[in-house]
């Protein structure tokens, strides 16, 4: 057997690319718990009838189905069935969101509404990997189910903020849009029918330039008064407020676009009394791609990173195919692997991470380990993370294995030490050593 | 579309089972961390090459298989393929040991040996769900590779004597065994070739009785002879250094099984000396299941449960299989599920878990709220977990909610509050309600 590997697009981590990872997501929890977010879980797998169709054709194709056995494999080979969903009864979850809905559905005797969760699982897709693209990749979402209130929009601009701040994300600007603000721009041009082709084409804006978005919007049969008419509201300037007044008036005919403005006028004047404000704009060529969000949107970027680091956005009622009506939903999701490059790119995590081991006892033989396990024992139960090298090679294979776990400590016990009762304690950082009794050694931490 | 459902085997984790979950993975995490043990993971999709014939033939098919996609099935099917495995070529981890031997050979050079790292992550079995039986669950797992020294077993003795009474796991007890002194005595009772059988049958000895076990053998084709030599051993009874006794007499014309007395030998002279060496036993009735142990295997069982809680042992030579010889390798395996189970039908999960949310601000409007927002800021800068409700409906459905997350305080704050500058503290626990300003409310925490 040749040399073993993974699956494309899935990853192995080790403990360095682990403590960077666990950084972000303990940073993360942390903030939700402070918000009152509690945290579930779905299974990776579900039931292939509960995905389908909810990511569009593109999503059902990208989907990893999972093989049916037995009985049911033969039934589709006995039936000479050619069709692959003939196959499949399961498939790996290809998002949260979806599961989160069917879960809120099928618990929703056991859950108190307004029903705030967070959930850092793995999801998967087919997808062509890529740089910053996985098969296989986590996803950290927190969410509000229950409540309509803008509120829970103003408090996701807060945990932004929160969030990217621990971690001291440089130049991130958080862009806040509406989805019934893109309706009512839609239907005020004339154009009600073509909404998804304005909205995509309009969120290439920062990818292809105007004139191209122009050019696709033609192409699409988006008439020339139509396009004539977007240009003032699809590139527009000024302050929030003056935004605002220009939409008001634009959208003076559309009621759904006119909501609108006045929701994002309430969010906006929650946030700008916050210090934060200045990291907030509000931008109307900002879409997102899923077709379930009905209100409010979201997407971060930070400088010098292409592509949002998060996002999100309110989708009401995407517990209505599920058999709950009327559910007011809205969340957002923090893109880990995203803020992992922008945090390595940027030197930002902590040193502290890479100290895996705060005292290392060197192995010089069976008498000397066994003196050494109540010291381990004493040291372990104060958590400060110790081990005795497992064999009594050459001290410099040990000394090694300490450098290479980041000890700040490295412990001798041999027969003169055993004798005296001091145990020799080498810093590795200030490389000095010393003879201390172990008391002495413990008022060090 | 009716009630939505999840696959079978599968669960929703809620958010107060959640907290049980994490209790139980952060206790055993900061055991692992403090024996400098360092946390990896690996993709929830192995090559099926990879897993394919590590887990007998049983495993091999309770392996959940991807469905190719695209042209590969297009292929299977033009080929009028009749087999699974032709219509897969990933499948879902079976357990973490596997992938974890891939991992440390393709990885090898990343990696500074002896490699101590923990995991937790789920994996998948298709087979027949039962009480504590899934589909998808959760292994926490922790190894070290890269050593043949019998410290690595100590230490392990040591984790699981930490993890359990820091979760205060009534009565359990260790069972050791080791799969050389098994070998041993199949090749001193003459049936070395049948050492598989003899395994099996002994490990039944709890469940089935003495008489069951040697009808068993009998069944299988150990001759009477062998079965008579058994009795002594199958048994035994006695101090530690009785046993191990026994066993040196019993085992005198079998070199490995004399290794594996003197290996259980000097692990028990080293824990003995440790104040939890009470809850050890050798036990050579333990055999565990798995084909890939090597040397001296682990159990542990606690009192009114049924079945074992951890597990594990040594597996020197797992690495081979993939390219990398002569690795040593041993570890352990915490149960999680079903030491959630002892937890909860032993009422040991700390009450605070319940507590979810620290403080509530009852939400009178708009205008009070925006009120609040630099108080809440304020609290959750702190660490102290709060929220408003974030619509002004009737107080009664406001409190309801702080009590069904196990609210401290809840805070209301109208216009009498605002003019004042007094906030209204009622203490859920206490029932008691008192006006404080916010710097005296801070105090309390």
């Amino acid at each position: 057997m040749g040399k073993p590997s993974i699956p494309k697009g899935t990853r192995d981590f080790l403990p360095k690319q682990m403590a960077g990872r666990n950084y972000i997501f303990d940073t993360v929890k942390k903030i939700f718990k402070n918000h009152g977010f509690l945290q579930i879980e779905t299974p990776a797998v579900e039931n292939l009838s509960t995905l389908t169709g909810k990511y569009g054709e593109e999503g059902d194709q990208l989907m990893f189905k999972i093989l049916n056995r037995g009985d049911k494999f033969k039934k589709a080979i006995s039936n000479r069935s050619e069709k692959e969903t003939d196959f499949a009864e399961l498939a790996l979850k290809y998002d949260q969101t979806v599961p989160f809905a069917r879960f809120v559905v099928q618990n929703q005797n056991e859950i108190i509404f307004p029903f705030k969760r967070y959930q850092i699982q793995p999801v998967w897709r087919a997808d062509r990997p890529g740089k910053g693209r996985y098969r296989e990749f986590y996803q950290c979402d927190v969410d509000v189910v229950g409540s309509d209130s803008l509120l829970c929009e103003v408090e996701f601009i807060q945990i932004f903020n929160e969030v990217l701040t621990a971690l001291k994300i440089p130049n991130y600007i958080i862009k806040v849009n509406n989805r019934k603000i893109l309706y009512g721009i839609a239907e005020v041009v004339g154009e009600k029918e073509k909404i998804l082709d304005i909205t995509i084409a309009i969120d290439k804006l920062d990818k292809i330039g105007l004139e191209n978005v122009n050019q696709e919007l033609s192409d699409k049969g988006v008439s020339k008064d139509a396009i004539d008419k977007l240009q003032s509201v699809i590139n527009l300037s000024g302050s929030t407020s003056e935004k605002l007044n220009v939409l008001r008036k634009f959208l003076s005919n559309s009621e759904t676009g006119l909501i609108g403005v006045e929701e994002l006028s309430y969010i906006f004047n929650f946030v700008h009394e916050l210090d934060y404000a200045s990291s907030i704009s509000l931008d109307v060529s900002l879409a997102r791609g899923l077709n379930y969000y009905t209100g409010v949107i979201f997407e971060v970027e930070s400088d010098g990173f292409k592509g949002s680091i998060c996002g999100g956005g309110r989708y009401d009622g995407l517990t209505d195919q599920f058999g709950l009506k009327g559910i007011g939903a809205v969340g957002i999701s923090f893109g880990a692997d995203r803020i992992y490059d922008v945090l390595l790119e940027n030197d930002l995590f902590p040193e502290e991470l890479l100290q895996s081991l705060q005292v290392l006892f060197v192995n010089f033989g069976s008498e000397e380990a066994k003196y050494i396990m109540p010291l381990l024992s004493e040291l372990r139960s104060r958590d400060i993370s110790s081990e005795i090298y497992p064999t009594s090679v050459r001290l410099k294979k040990q000394m090694s294995y300490a450098n290479s776990k980041g000890a700040r400590y490295v412990i001798l016990i041999g027969t003169d030490e055993i004798e005296t009762g001091k145990i020799s304690v080498k810093d590795m950082i200030t490389g000095c050593q010393e003879k201390l009794s172990f008391n002495q050694f413990l008022s060090k931490f």
